[in-house]
């Protein structure tokens, strides 16, 4: 692992958020030595009796192991429902390791439903690290007695550093709202920064609420909002095998949210607070840059153009630089594949109008432009045109910093 | 434009080739101030009476009025064939310039038209540079007389040098073939090195031969070429909106090319040639890749997979770290759209089989896949195990080089 020695730039100021608990969730973590000794690696999550989950995963043809497990079990709920556990460890993928993949999943879920009284089919198992070497199951089940008995509710923020790779800093986001006069609470914890990409970025993200929503209108609610959420940032192009978005409602506030606008809301807020962190985190990223397009055939195609510009190293570049080099985005819109046409595209830079009708803008002065490039959060906007699609993605620039850690790095 | 004082190491050893004339091709070059002063920015190919061109292009959305007015003439021979001439300058691309990006068009058509007495149907321009600036067509316009008086057989390498940008050296490459006991010819040249993605790189590629060839004939033989050639190489999947690439047959051998596929091999050993120069030259490379992939669906997901692998920038600074890295190449399988199983997967990286039925070879030794990403020329060959589909795309890696001279050249 490359020596990750300073905290992102684009990092939230004021650290870790203060996060409620959530009636009904208990985290615990442990250093079980997956890769390194001495360093916390495995954390546990544990929801209570009644509760409902959802969640999304990777896209990818070669998912992990773990990944298949999750999907197999997703909207399984058990007569008697005792509730369901997160077993996340760090080091160690588990992806692209054939039949001991599969066996080491089989062996941590068994170990854990046994250790909780749990069925195995609610229990949901996530590893992120390196690719392609088989995963050491047995130091992770030797250490879940120890974990069953430290679990604690107030113990978010270090599941959240558990789960670390080459993140520079711990992500976790909270937000709440009132549903018939009853506070329900969201709160929500990520790992990621570099292998992001559309199709799920190469993330954990565990999210818990007291919200009390049957499963598949959670499921429903975060299909919807992933699109506009976790689908829509990119750090470097590349998907991961193993991304995972794991939500558990425990229903502990008794407000009901089944199809409640305020309730989806409030978990899109965690969700896309804890996304723009992870391209916060993004590989050396030091800008932190929303891609806006509209005027699109419609937003399938919206989201070609802005993940296309997202996506382009010399864009990347050129933001890297500083650069107002919107000649580049100008040929990310052309390679896109999108409907677009040349004479009708307008480009701003933060609130710069500079390019307009196919042509540098008259009244644009690139100084205008080249401060904006200056800030640590620029926005680009792309006007095709043409009709009422639009799409926003966030993405990071490239820099030295990206080269320096995968260049270097066994992922 | 950074400051390129070394030469790619990757750059062909020997310098450039010994290029044959062609009979009936003339070239020549001039300093026409067109972005720097004292700098050869502008040449000129005139192509005899009786000579077919055929050609390929962008296919970018925002493709530039130069490539735009090549588009509408391909194809088109006036009744009484007189030549054509390719004119081409450095320094400004006339790219998303608007009504004064066509009107330059037109400007430096119809002087070169009247100058060398030859229909403006048969007059090509390109322009490779800066984006969004409007064409200075008159510094053009006024060297035409020089360049008409000055057209000389061998001036290809000349002309090699005029139409470079970031290049770090000029490309030509030729090949010869007997066709019923004639000789035939082939040379041509090429400049691009960044913006490099499939549906042409950023390039512009000038080829020339004395074979007899119908316009229909060689255009068919162009376009079959060159999906296995440009289309199938990338330095950073950034697309131009000026690639260009025109072929002129002369017919001064005599010898008949229609359908040959003597000659047909022939051509495209040079356009190979020439693809593989460019990639050579990518921005900041230091390592060539060949990227097999067998064993697809079909040759279309065979491509999506190989240019998949190919595009990722994890693969690419793995490849620059020199690491044997198979996980990412897993990674950008599986990401890369096309049907895949994990499990019937084989990866080699030179000859070393690294990973087989989805997990490592037993006999894998990371060792010699180490030492094999050591040298400067590597394969990567991945075997799908699903069916008969097959390509080949060559890229090289991203480095420190790569950033360094796109966050600060203006392109």
């Amino acid at each position: 692992m490359a020596k990750i020695t300073k905290v992102s730039p684009l990092a939230p100021k004021g650290g870790f958020p203060q996060l409620p608990n959530i009636d009904g969730v208990r985290f615990s973590t442990v250093a079980a030595g997956v890769k390194y000794a001495g360093r916390t690696d495995v954390m546990l999550a544990h929801v209570d009796a009644g509760s409902t989950i959802a969640g999304a995963f990777t896209r990818s043809s070669t998912r992990s192991a773990p990944v298949l497990d999750c999907q197999a079990k997703l909207g399984r709920v058990e007569d008697d429902n005792k509730g369901f556990a997160f077993l996340v460890n760090s080091g160690n993928s588990n992806a692209f390791t054939g039949r001991v993949g599969v066996e080491a999943v089989e062996a941590i879920t068994s170990a854990t439903a046994k250790t909780l009284g749990l069925p195995v089919s609610h229990i949901y198992t996530s590893s992120t690290g390196v690719i392609g070497e088989p995963l050491p199951h047995a130091k992770i089940t030797a250490a879940l007695d120890d974990l069953a008995a430290t679990l604690s509710a107030d113990a978010i923020e270090d599941a959240a550093r558990a789960i670390m790779t080459t993140d520079t800093f711990a992500k976790g986001a909270t937000a709440t709202c009132e549903i018939g006069g009853v506070e329900v609470t969201v709160a929500g914890i990520a790992k990621g920064s570099g292998m992001i990409a559309p199709d799920m970025a190469t993330m954990l993200v565990y999210i818990f609420t007291d919200a009390k929503i049957s499963q598949l209108g959670l499921q429903e609610m975060v299909s919807r909002l992933n699109e506009d959420t976790f689908n829509a940032i990119t750090v470097d192009s590349d998907t991961s095998t193993s991304d995972s978005l794991l939500v558990a409602a425990t229903g502990t506030s008794g407000a009901i949210a089944d199809d409640n606008e305020t309730f989806e809301r409030t978990l899109g807020v965690v969700m896309k607070d804890l996304a723009h962190q992870v391209v916060r985190d993004g590989e050396g990223a030091t800008k932190f840059v929303e891609i806006h397009v509209e005027g699109a055939t419609d937003n399938v195609d919206a989201r070609k153009v802005a993940m296309s510009i997202a996506n382009s190293p010399l864009v990347k570049t050129a933001i890297a630089g500083e650069d107002p080099n919107w000649g580049r985005v100008v040929m990310a819109v052309g390679k896109s594949g999108a409907h677009a046409d040349r004479d009708t595209l307008s480009i701003w830079f933060g609130d710069v109008l500079v390019a307009k009708d196919g042509w540098v803008s008259p009244d644009y002065v690139e100084a205008d432009a080249a401060a904006h490039m200056k800030g640590e959060d620029l926005r680009i906007r792309v006007d095709l045109g043409l009709g009422a699609g639009h799409s926003t993605v966030w993405t990071c620039d490239l820099t030295h910093g990206y080269i320096e850690i995968n260049a270097d790095y066994r992922s």
